[in-house]
Parts: C-alpha cells; sequence; structure tokens
C-alpha cells in the first residue's frame, strides 16, 4: 500500500498532448500538488506536457518504478499491466473504465486482469475509478482537474465505492473544518476492496478517522475485524440500500431480514459509525475532530433564548442529559457583571448581555462549575458584530485546546464567515444545531463504545465440517429440537405418534396438559389450519381432538408427507420469544432476536447480530428490542430469566457458526419464564454444498 | 394588522443621541430600508438622529400616527400607552423587555398594559420583542442594525415567538434563494398573539407561504381553523417538546398523551407542515419555492453515480417512487449524441457525458419520456466546470417556468458559487441531497393535502351545558358504559350484582360464557390484582370465582368504596384497541385510537385527532397504527368492520365535544369483529367547573 499512497516514481500511461485527453490532468494535479518523486508520461505518440515528456512505449520508462497510473481503453489493459510486470512495476491504478460495470466481454477483460496480476504479483486499484489523492506527499491521480486550494488536510482519510463521491468528501471534508488526508475511489474493487485500504490506513500515521463510503461490502468479517480492533473511529456511509429481494421466505427470519439490518448489526457490534448520508458524514466527522466526548451531561449557551429551546428538544433526541449549573456558577458570575439577568438554567440563555468578552468568561465559569462532557455554544449574531465573534471564537478556541473540552461551535449569521471563524478556533464550526448535536452525539457514542469495547473478539471458527449431519432440504420440528438441545437449549418435552390411541399413551407419559401438534415440514403457521390443540388436559380431550386435526389434515389439498403427531408438555408463565439464525452471503451466520408472535410480524421487534457473539453483544440484544419493558416483569409478572434467554441466544450462535449447513434455523417460540427458557417449536433449512 | 406591517407614520419612543442607545438603530434601520412614511424619534433630551430630530415629549409629535414603537424601560411603558391613547396612536409595537417574562413586578406591568390598551382600543405587538420587519414598505423595527443586504425579499412572511429567530430566519430563507415578505417577533403576545398574524398574512398579497417558530400555542382552536381554511401553506417549527408534565395518570390515555403528540395530530388534521428544526425548515420553504409537486413519482438525474445511488435511498425513504425510463427516452436521446453509453434507468446515470449542454437536453427529453411529478438534479462539479454549470442552471431555470416542473437542483462543487447558481435558476439551490427530497417531499404533501381537503370544516359546537350531567370525579365503568351507550357505541351486555348468588341469575339473563369483574373505580388495571375472571361457562365457575375474588379483595389495603360485581356478556373472536378522549388545554377535546392491551403500552401504537373529527380524520386514524395490518384479516382471520370502528371513533368525538364535563373518558377495550364493535370496558373522569 505503501507504493500506491506513496510512490517515490509514478509512470502515467494514456498521456496526449492533445486538449481532452483526460490522462493529462493526472500529470497536472501531480504537479499542482507538487508531487516530489520521479514522474513518466507513456502515451501513443512523442510529446510533452506540463514539461514531462511523453515516451510512445512503456519499455521506454525505467523499470521498477513504485506505480502505474493507467487510463487508456479497456482492451488495452490486460497487456499493459503484463508489460509492467514484466518491468517489476508491481503497484497499479486502473482508472479505465468499460470493464465488468459494462458489458460481458468487459467482465472476461475483468478476469483476465485478475489473472496477469496474480503472474506478477501486481496488486491493482480500480478498474473504474478515479483513485489516490495522498496530500501529505502531493499524490494525486484523479483524471479531472483538482484545484489544491480545495483540499484541506487533516486527519480524515477516505475510502469511497464512487469517484463522484471521493471528490465531493474531499471537497466537503476540507470546507467544514475537518480536512483530509488520504482519498482512494476504489472502482470495482477487482483486486484490492474496501479491506485492504481500511487495514493500511487504521496503521496509517496520517489518519486518525476513516470516513467511507459502499454500496456494496466485500468482505463483512473482514471489515468487522479490523472495527472491532480499531482505535481510529471508522464512519460508513453505506448506500443501496434498497430492499433485499424478498425471495418467499421460509419463515420469519428470512421474511424480516434484509441485508440493511444485517449490515447495522455489523456496525453496532463493532462499533461502526453509521452516517446517514453526505450532510451527515460532515456532522459525524465534525463532532469527531473535536476533543472526546466522555458522557451524556450537554451545557447548553446561547445568544438567542429561542435557539435555546430549539436546541434542547434536539439534545433530548439525541439522548443528552441538560443538568442545571450549580448555585456556584452564579456567585462567580456575579463578580463578573452586576447585572442580575442570567439566571443559571442549562440551556443558559445570555440574551439580555451584548458583551462578547463577557460571553468566554461565562464559558469558562460555567466549565468549572458544571464540568459537563460537552458544550453547545450558539452565536447568533449580525454582521454588525462579526469581529467580537471572531475574537469569541478565538478566545474559545484556546479553551478546546487548554481544557481538551468538547465545545461545539453552532453560529447564525447573515455573513459567510465561517472559513475565518474555523480559522480562530482551528476547530470545525457547525452551521446548524441538529449537526452540532449529531456530531457531539456520535463522538459520545464513538468514545462509550470504545472504552466498553470487549477486546478480545470472538474467534470465527470455520469448522469445514458440521457437527451435525443432515439431508439437504427443511429440517423438521423433531430434528431442530434435537439439534437445539444439543446445544443447551432446553426443549419442552415432546414425542412423536401416529394415531389418536398412541397420543393419549404419550401424554400419559408427558403430564397433562399437553399440547398437540401435527409434524409436517411444509406447514409454516400452523395455526393457520387450526391444527394446534392447545391446553389438553384429558385423555379424552386428546384423543378428540387428535383425530378432529387428522380428519381435517386430509382435506388439506397439498400433498404432506411425513404426517405425525406430537403431543408437547404445555409451557406456562413465560413471554414468547423469536431465536432465529441464518446466513448472510457477505457476513456469514447470524442470530435474530425478537418478541415472539404477533409483536414480530406485525411491530417487526426484532434485532440482529452477527454470529459469534459475545455475551456482551447477546445481553444487547435483550436490552434492544422495543419490548424490552416486557421482561422486567409486567403487569404483576414476575422478571423473566435473562441469564437462561442469554445462554440460549449464545447457544443458537455457536450453532450457526459449528454447523455451516443449516441455513436458517428458527425457534419459536422459545418460552422464557422466571427460572429457565424452553424451546417448544423449532424448524430448519439445510443446504449441504 | 395593516397599521403594523404597512404604516404612513411612525414614531420610535426612547431615542437618544448615546452611541449605545438601542431606540435609534430602528430609526437607522427605517432609513436603510427608505421607510417612506413620516417618522418622528422621541426621547429624554432632544437632538437628532440620523437627520430625524428627537423631541422630548411625545405631545410634540402629531395625534393619529399610525404607530408607536416603544423601547424604554418597562415601568415608563403603561404611561407611554396611555399618552398614545390619548393621542389617537392604536397601534403600538413594545419592544421593552421586564415583563411578564422577567419578575412579577413585571407580569402586573404587563397586566396594565392590557388595561390601558382596552381603554383605548389599543392593539400592540410585544412586549419583549424585536418586532416588525416589511420588505414591501421598507418598515424595519428591530433595535439592532439590519443590514439590508441580507434581506431579499420574497414569498415567505416568519412569525417568530423568539426575536433571535426571527433573524436567523430573515437571512437563513434570504440566502437560501427563498427570500422573506414580512417579519414579526411576538414576544411575549400579550395581545396579539400568532393566530392574529397569521390570520392576515393569509389573507396579505405578497404573502405566499407562513413560517412560524412557536414555543407556545395560544388558541390552538383558531390556529386549526385558520390553516384548514388556508389556501397557503403554513410551516410551523414548533419548540419546547420536552415531556409534558407526566402527572400520575388515571389511564392509559393521560399517561401516553403529552402535549406534543396532540400539536402533531393538529397539524395532521389541518395540513400544517412541521418543521423539525433550522434547517428543515429551509429545506421545505426552498421546496414550496419550487413549481407545487403533484404526486410520488420521481425522476433522479445525476452526473455521479454513487450521489444517484444515495439518491435513491433517501428518496424510497422520503416515500417517492422512481418509475423506469421509456424506451421511447433512449431512442429520443440517442439522436443526441452517437455513444451507446446512458441505460435508461432511473436514477438516470450521466457519469461518462461530459457535455453540459447535452444534459439541458437530456433533462428535457426524459421530461417528456417520463413526466414525472418531480425532477431532482444532481449535479457534481469542479470549479473547472463552474461556467458550463452556471449554463446548465441557467437552461433548467427556464425549463422550470416554462413547463411549470419541480426540478430541485442539488449542487456538489467546490467552490462557493450558490448565490450565483441560485440567481441564473431564479428558484433556490439546494446543497444535500437529503434537503432536496425533503423540501419536494413537503412540497408533495402540502399538494396532496390541499387537494383532499375537506373545505368544509367541522364546526366546533361549544355547548355550554353538557348533555349528560355527572359528579365530579370518577366515572365508574357502569356510568362509563352507559354514557358510550347514549352515543350509540355498541356496549357488550352486562349487569351489577352484590353477590356470588346474584351473579348466577344474572349470568343466566345474560347468557354463558360471561366475563365477572370487580366494580371498584379506584382500581385501574385490574389484572394486577386478578380480580377478572373471563370465559366463565356454568354457575357453579362463575360461583366460585365469584366469591374467590372477593375474598381477595378483602385483602387488598385500599379502601374501595362501591364493590360490586359486574356480569358482562364474552365477545368473541375480535381485535382489542382503545378508544380515549381527553382535553387538552390548547386544542380542547381530543380522541385516542390505538391497539388494546400490550400494544398501547408496550409499543404505543396509538394516534390522536383533535375533536370534533371529520369521518375523513377517523378513517387516517384507523390507518395511522402501526398495526393496521391486524385490521384487514390477519392469519385467516376475517377482516374487521372499519365502519363501526369508523363510528365508534365519531361518537367518542361527539361526546367529548357535547360533554366538555368529561374531563377524559377510556373505552379499553373496544372489541371491533368481524361485524361491529363492542365496548367491554370503559372508565372517565369528570370536572364541573
Amino acid at each position: 500500500m505503501k507504493r500506491i499512497f506513496s510512490p517515490e516514481s509514478i509512470v502515467v500511461i494514456g498521456v496526449s498532448e492533445r486538449p481532452d485527453n483526460l490522462a493529462r490532468n493526472i500529470v497536472a494535479n501531480l504537479q499542482a500538488f507538487q508531487f516530489q518523486g520521479d514522474l513518466y508520461a507513456v502515451g501513443l505518440r512523442k510529446g510533452e506536457v506540463y514539461g514531462v515528456p511523453i515516451v510512445d512505449s512503456l519499455d521506454m520508462v525505467p523499470d521498477d518504478l513504485d506505480l502505474a497510473v493507467i487510463l487508456t481503453p479497456a482492451y488495452t489493459v490486460p497487456e499493459l499491466m503484463d508489460t509492467c510486470g514484466r518491468k517489476g512495476i508491481q503497484r497499479l491504478v486502473i482508472e479505465s473504465a468499460g470493464f465488468s460495470e459494462f458489458s460481458d466481454e468487459g467482465r472476461r477483460l475483468e478476469e483476465r486482469l485478475v489473472e496477469i496480476a496474480r503472474k506478477w504479483s501486481i496488486r491493482f486499484v480500480g478498474p473504474n475509478c478515479i483513485s489516490v489523492i495522498n496530500l501529505e506527499t502531493g499524490v494525486c491521480l484523479p483524471f479531472g482537474p483538482i484545484s489544491p486550494e480545495i483540499a484541506r488536510r487533516g486527519p480524515v482519510s477516505v475510502i469511497a465505492q464512487s469517484g463522484g463521491v471521493s471528490l465531493t468528501y474531499l471537497g466537503m471534508l476540507s470546507k467544514v473544518g475537518v480536512g483530509v488526508n488520504k482519498v482512494v475511489s476504489i472502482g470495482n474493487k477487482t483486486d484490492l476492496d474496501e479491506t485492504d485500504y481500511l487495514a493500511y490506513l487504521l496503521e496509517d500515521e496520517g489518519t486518525e478517522i476513516v470516513s467511507l463510503y459502499l454500496e456494496s461490502i466485500s468482505d463483512g468479517r473482514r471489515l468487522m475485524d479490523l472495527a472491532r480492533s480499531s482505535s481510529k473511529p471508522i464512519i460508513i456511509h453505506k448506500a443501496n440500500r434498497g430492499k433485499a429481494s424478498q425471495s418467499v421466505a421460509f419463515s420469519h427470519t428470512a421474511a424480516l431480514a434484509d441485508d440493511d439490518r444485517i449490515v447495522d448489526a455489523a456496525f453496532k457490534q463493532t462499533g461502526i459509525l453509521r452516517a446517514q448520508g453526505f450532510q451527515d458524514m460532515e456532522a459525524i466527522t465534525q463532532g469527531l475532530s473535536l476533543p472526546p466526548v466522555q458522557g451524556n451531561e450537554l451545557l447548553i449557551i446561547s445568544r438567542s433564548g429561542g435557539h435555546a429551546v430549539s436546541a434542547a428538544d434536539t439534545a433530548e433526541r439525541h439522548g443528552f442529559q441538560l443538568p442545571p449549573l450549580p448555585d456556584t456558577f452564579i456567585t462567580t458570575v456575579r463578580t463578573l457583571f452586576s447585572a442580575d439577568v442570567i439566571a443559571p438554567t442549562n440551556p443558559l440563555d445570555l440574551g439580555v448581555i451584548y458583551d462578547f468578552q463577557l460571553y468566554a468568561q461565562i464559558v469558562e465559569q460555567s466549565l468549572q462549575a458544571l464540568s459537563p462532557d460537552a458544550v453547545l455554544l450558539i452565536n447568533t449574531y449580525s454582521r454588525h458584530e462579526a469581529d467580537n465573534a471572531r475574537k469569541l471564537a478565538r478566545r474559545v478556541g484556546e479553551i478546546i485546546r487548554e481544557l481538551g473540552y468538547p465545545i461545539a461551535v453552532c453560529n447564525y449569521t447573515d455573513i459567510d464567515d465561517i472559513q475565518s471563524i474555523q480559522n480562530e478556533i482551528g476547530y470545525p464550526v457547525f452551521e446548524d444545531i441538529h449537526s452540532a448535536l449529531r456530531g457531539l452525539a456520535s463522538s459520545r457514542d464513538w468514545t462509550i463504545r470504545r472504552r466498553k469495547r470487549i477486546t478480545i473478539a470472538p474467534s470465527f471458527s470455520t469448522t469445514k465440517a458440521p457437527n451435525h449431519i443432515f439431508d439437504e432440504g427443511l429440517l423438521t420440528t423433531d430434528k431442530a429440537l434435537d439439534l437445539c438441545e444439543s446445544y443447551g437449549i432446553a426443549v419442552a418435552q415432546w414425542e412423536i405418534v401416529q394415531d389418536p390411541d398412541d397420543a393419549v399413551k404419550s401424554a400419559e407419559r408427558i403430564g397433562y396438559p399437553v399440547a398437540l401438534k401435527i409434524l409436517s415440514s411444509e406447514m409454516i403457521h400452523k395455526t393457520d389450519y387450526g391444527v394446534v390443540g392447545l391446553e389438553l388436559a384429558s385423555a379424552s380431550e386428546l384423543k378428540t381432538r387428535a383425530q378432529e386435526m387428522l380428519n381435517r389434515m386430509a382435506e388439506v389439498p397439498t400433498g404432506t408427507q411425513s404426517l405425525a403427531l406430537m403431543i408437547q408438555k404445555m409451557v406456562h408463565n413465560g413471554i414468547e420469544v423469536i431465536l432465529g439464525g441464518k446466513r448472510d452471503p457477505h457476513f456469514g451466520p447470524v442470530v435474530m432476536f425478537g418478541l415472539g408472535g404477533i409483536h414480530v410480524e406485525i411491530y417487526d421487534d426484532v434485532t440482529f447480530s452477527i454470529a459469534p457473539l459475545t455475551d456482551f453483544d447477546a445481553r444487547s440484544m435483550i436490552k434492544e428490542v422495543r419490548g424490552a419493558r416486557l421482561f422486567d416483569g409486567y403487569r404483576g409478572k414476575a422478571p423473566i430469566d435473562r441469564e437462561s434467554l442469554t445462554q440460549a441466544i449464545l447457544s443458537l450462535s455457536r450453532l450457526m457458526v459449528e454447523n455451516p449447513n443449516i441455513a436458517e434455523l428458527d425457534i419459536n417460540p422459545l418460552i422464557v419464564m422466571r427460572e429457565g427458557a424452553v424451546a417448544v417449536d423449532a424448524r430448519g433449512r439445510v443446504t449441504n454444498q
């Protein structure tokens, strides 16, 4: 990667003197950004651009250059790559388009690239990208002209699966007072993908924050591993969220889980911050550029009462608390000015004071008196007050630096002075209350997450052979329950019989009351057919119902193989939850937990985690569902046994990890009681490959 | 109001030559904004400011001036007002602070103002405000200096319950290409309140959109009436949303309903758009400044694929659909340029075309081919392309004007050219995809709402005497059910008895199975005490249970007066919902509807409307709850009887309107079946005043 981001020698291939040639812009950019290394240009015709001679053959440049940048028609790229390999040039940036994103022929060309790269141990960026910028070394390889003045150097490095977005983030993060270190547009990510760049940037000294724009995730597991062990915040703007193709779903889990929720789960588990769009990325990086927010206590200071009230609303939405200022504050503040016009409230409304020097003193005093975790300072001023506002900003900048305090300055003014105010402060200035609080909240979330981080990542054993072998296809209730039991999940006692008489004998062994079910792998919701009998308390009741059910099944048109009766011990006094396992193509085994029955289907009250889960993950899931209140004992009921529920979730996680042949498994319901948790019904799907 | 917003003569009171005098800024502002009327200044000492002589007595200015602006210490204001009255000056703007917002003494002063105003038929703005700006007439009365260049004239008038916010909106809406017509900061709204200004501005020719910032709502009913009949969009940024003081709630309704949800309900019913903050107000007014969006079909055109994908995600979140471009489009587009590089997809990615003239043609062609309801045009460009971007903008502006098409232009660029681009287009330019789509969605919501508007507002009969008289205090289940029945809400048959033997006789009259309840006004959740018996199918079962329940109640420590047994017909095969009525201090009678039982308490799945409800309101409520799917027939159940449910909601609405003595009434549950809806339990609270 060092040869890609910080090459000492570069050859640009595809350059000509024609004014509409794009590759010549790469040469121009390198010069504009003062690239200090050796620079060569290759084109069809000899010539010169920006003082750099164009040679007409790659063979005419030295061997073993660090990096080649290719911008020629797609069909020419494989041969050029081969030549690079032969000449010992092992790092390539392929900007040309016309590969798999364009046509089948392009796809074949792209496959050729992979072969040739393997042959010469070449690693490459792209194709179909606008490539790499490194503000530290003056490497600037996009094929459109970039002005150095739009790029402000700073702590954020950007990885973007879109050239346009990479440039937008370069300009945007520079403009909002954050600044950029390195940028890479990853194109078709045929060879190097986002995790390769991320791994490098997490170790890179100049990078303190990594911002990604992704439309697809190539290797979810590696992304999670990198994020889990990262000491730098990672923010991902994940687009392409449209509903995943919802194939006719076999079970609840499959029907409810779409990719985006699994992405959310993976981010949540590993502390990745998710940006909801461009402005959101801006706010999050701005917040992370301030000293870290360590907790939830916020002080709001405002010159305008209205802005203060509006900010208090927004702060509440972001989970901040506004502790009142102590009496010591007002005592001290009275020594500063005589007027008895400022009340020690939070938000602190400075409305009636018109002295910017006092503002700075009040900020200091309030910090001393309250020691909040963060401060939002809202300044509303007209152009007549601009000088004073700038002086205040300078002082606030000093306070941030001296005390290490996260103070988000949010300015509402009628002049365009944001750049100069940012320069005075040396930190980003927010243009809206919502952005400022989003920024502070992101910093808080990251800091707390980092503190709580379970440093030992759960190891993901990629067992080749599953622990349990099944036939391909549906996993019937009996087998699914057995499998659960073998992983330590308690199961309500059950037996399978063939006729009503045996049902009665079975019930006598199990003990009344019992539940009676038709065992058939083809029915999803048994109650749709009225083929579940609950609370059957006597032999006669059971026998009658069993006969009824068999008769009714005879009328159901679908051919139901393996028809049998399941007799099961009734479980009482618990809360029904659902546990599900499935496999995501990018993240692998996933565990779902939710409230059972109508809650999962109508309110979709479920949460996901990527397996293997830590204990912390499992406990978090139980807290996350909206109906979590139910678990604490509701309307006089006893609280449920969280420990057993946690263990059941962890068992399912282990089961999914150790049995890659289980494509899906649903335990629905698991009944969680005051003591213990018991699986009552389950089914699954097996794919042996 | 005309004398306030467009006075022909103004006297400013409180002016002096001292440089720190605030009132002199009012004189300066009037001159800067080229106020053409007569202008007088009154102060303690004679002198002159900005060429206007200061006289030292109000008696020295002519009688019958249109408007007096007062900025003097609070204690002097009553006398000044009295003098104004005597001189026939009947419109006042009182900017002075120090009234009820400051102290009890201030409150008394403020009450004096009301008395004096009444005496002279004076109407006044404030006190404690920064007053009035009218860009049409050059009236500019704030006491801080305002630069005319920050104010761009346009269609929006602003009413703000905060001086700071009024100026922020003046500057912000001017800057983002929308423009402002009139601004009023309403201060303590002691006399004139937001509805007075709103009524005027809805009739005002220069005002096309009204934006309000409110921290409290003075007269919710009048606000609703004005909004309901308005042909102009009204947007309210309602702050001060913090949880209303949650007094220990007597019933579900009271516990769940906070003011903010009632505000939401009122806005929803009358088509008021709610801005969630400053940036949101900006986006909504920008959207409403474009030609109206008539429906849900959106076309996204972008130069950057990444921005297009991200925009598609956001569009989905805002409820837009992206219909594909028809084949005719691609046929036509091929006549424009040869390259076979543009796919007729929506979003339309122009990535590989670098010709701004073609962009304009493609926009036109796509409009012709698809006729979408709105277009989002995302342009990403560098400073090198700024000239072309400006040309494109000009052409797009022409298309908007010629075809009346809402095209939201959203520019991502590294230069600050937004003002010049806005001038080229003649419409607002958005700086973020989210704002652009929020703007278009708001325009769509307003247009559709206006089209569907029920023009006949439900009349709110303010019956002085309630139709039904009750004792103050709790309304027990029997009385509450009777009341429901008298309003046409069906009630499950019931009888009240005193002992188990009578219970059996009652059940024989009603028919088994029955429910058995302890009738006591003091218990909220009967099941907490285990004192509800359901599905009692025989005399012996009933008798045993009745005795058990009476025994258990004897052990409950609270003294329960009026203990009795209620026998009630069991209702089967329905969905439990909850209906509630309560009174809001600002909006009056309110109706709540939600799913019953655990859904209302755990998921808070309820919705509110202000009574009296229209048929449309009631039907909307049924659609709005998240669990609405249940009503369509769920898991083989029959769909519920929406008509009966609608009628029950409307009946409760009428009941609440016609019985102002009913403070609260809960029907919980109402069981809605395939046919019919039956109230099973109800209680309420009566306040006779």
